[in-house]
């Protein structure tokens, strides 16, 4: 008897038009049984990087043995590997090689990747179609390793861990009173801007609620924020539009206003492009 | 044996990112074979008047012993409680206590409410993290009551259910040929204005298909829109962008345009400050 | 022992509000063993046409059996039927008989008919809404039909396949170095254009990867688009920003620009009025 697991699809295909049910009709001619959920379709169009942080975000709260289908992919029907990766937690994605597993790799560990045979391990029927991977064999496979998580094994080509494309990422850095990194994502529903800076920093340093830092947010080089914000347990302990420093739900550091949009209030992207400072003013 | 329930989850955290998967995730952690479904995750910002409308909307059509998680929560992290309420139909809501239950208690009925400990009652190792009980906290809660409904039992502190936080409500009035009452909520989609005026006063008044009526709405006392309309049984009644006052789908009177937006075409908002009044003018 | 089917659901009622959740609660309380799935819920207000044709993307690639509900219902309450269709593929769709099968109608074909009356076959308490037969009626019927394929058999009253209502799909057309056809439809996320034209006419006509077309989009009769462009195998054969025509994911010709929306840079809509024209102008 299997153990059955989840399959969860991510996509930059939108829930506008008929793409992602075609993919779950694939997964379920698989497997009746299976059960399928969506990260997000909502991925902006091409964007990796985004892709990647949200598989971080989201990968390590499933069950082992859980299948992530991820397909944020330009380079569909061009060159670029297909692979299945499985984490050092135990959960499985599948996704064109193109830096999808950026963040997995750097926060959670890699324990082993496979390559996909686009040609042969794909839905039959299906090759006069090149421009859509997520249905002819990402799916198509993630159903498979979804049914029986032993399906892994079956692919011959293992590759290199280190081998597989990444994303540069920049590490964050604790100097003395002052702690540096990047704005790597948003929660983008309230406008909250989620740094690369790890909660630890804090810890080390002492850091209590109450504590007040110069926050410089610099574009490229160029400071384009600069104020004194309180570091607080949550939003409510500031008034209404008021800013705040907050331990996030990844237990990084986050920015944001009180019921108010900070990076859309002050202009703000993410990327490695946008650097965060925060330099320790007085506690109370 | 113990039944299994479905867990249903609503928010207003939109769908762009992984908050929502990461709920699932950890609903599925704890018990892989829980069915889990959406209400919706585009409850407008902090707006939990819309929640509370939602739940009204929706509960009543789900099996008794389903479970829902509500997550509209501006103050999360602060005081205020987190309770777990049984309806009186049967089905089962996890929620702050903001006034999310508002409707549910004043139109369903609430049979008992306990309040859960957020210290205790909540997913192991997320204690650093003060700004996602949502994940942490609510579907925690919830996975555990779809699982087993007699997990309810478990809640030590048993609070008054007329305790709960309530927005207010405004009651409609019946006159003679005259029925006022508030918009409640817009039907989204097509624009359409939902009273919360019951049909039943028609009935009472013994109106049909075909009567006309003077339709006033005003906006904090200033009447913004007055019309002869006539009441009819579907959209399909009038000519195309003509209004029409029909029965919505529950049962409450509602005012639209047939296949465009009244409530974008008069710029009209909801809530209390929305007065709507409708008095009958002639018969056919 | 009856096998379970998924239901597939497809509304323009959008996931702002609590209508899909009220839909899945009904089909809930008829079966709480259920698979549910949403199609898409964004199909544009009213458009039945695009509902149609996003039936014919996705309903092949389920497994036979499978349930689809389609609820874009501009008439609802009028006198317009209701339908279950079972397709030759073995899928079953209920709908209002207003055009919605068109496509699956065209492309897959219709095994059997049946009319749903909505006076018996409907939520029962339902009697007094008018305005949702998407809860009160299609998915009511769709949750017993998944439930059982069999129930097809209760609907006495069965129709004649060809007097179901149909939308007009003007046939693609191949003469010697030029195919025609219209814009069936986009990939909205992408903004690709899709025809009607099959790959099948490049095929007979042996045209190659690498040869080029001259391609002519007109609107009502007016050229408003003019370009050659190379037929490649995928987006990536061209630079970012350049125009290709490629096989879409139904094997039919599609037109786009790689990483750039060629709908919204050219301004393009989708039906019978836009008419595209494809001349073989050399190989390479």
């Amino acid at each position: 008897m299997v153990a059955k697991h989840s399959l969860v699809l991510q996509t930059d295909f939108g829930l506008d038009d008929g793409a992602v049910s075609a993919m779950y009709g694939v997964a379920k001619t698989i497997n009746q049984d299976l059960d399928i959920y969506d990260l997000t379709h909502n991925i902006p169009q091409y964007d990796i990087w985004t892709a990647s942080y949200r598989l971080y975000q989201t990968v390590k709260y499933w069950p082992a043995g859980t299948v992530f289908v991820s397909v944020v992919d330009p380079g569909v029907g061009s060159n670029r590997k297909s692979i299945a990766v499985k984490t050092k937690t135990g959960q499985y994605i599948i996704t064109p090689d193109n830096g999808t597993i950026t963040h997995i790799a750097q926060y959670v560990g890699i324990e082993s990747v496979k390559e996909i045979d686009e040609a042969t391990d794909r839905l039959p029927g299906s090759e006069k179609s090149n421009t859509f991977h997520g249905r002819d064999v990402y799916v198509y496979n993630g159903a498979k390793l979804a049914t029986d998580n032993t399906h892994f094994d079956n692919y011959q080509n293992e590759l290199d861990v280190d081998a597989v494309r990444k994303l540069n990422i920049f590490p964050p850095v604790n100097r003395e009173d002052e702690v540096s990194g990047t704005i790597d994502v948003l929660d983008i529903r309230y406008g909250s801007v989620w740094t690369n800076i790890p909660f630890s920093f804090f810890e080390k340093d002492d850091i209590k609620y109450g504590d007040i830092f110069d926050v410089v947010i610099s574009h490229r080089g160029t400071p384009v924020f600069e104020k004194n914000i309180k570091f607080v347990k949550t939003f409510a302990d500031v008034a209404l539009g008021e800013p705040l420093i907050y331990i996030n739900s990844l237990v990084n550091i986050g920015i944001a206003l009180n019921q108010k949009s900070f990076a859309d209030t002050f202009d703000l992207g993410i990327g490695n492009d946008w650097k965060v400072d925060l330099r320790k003013v007085k506690g109370e």
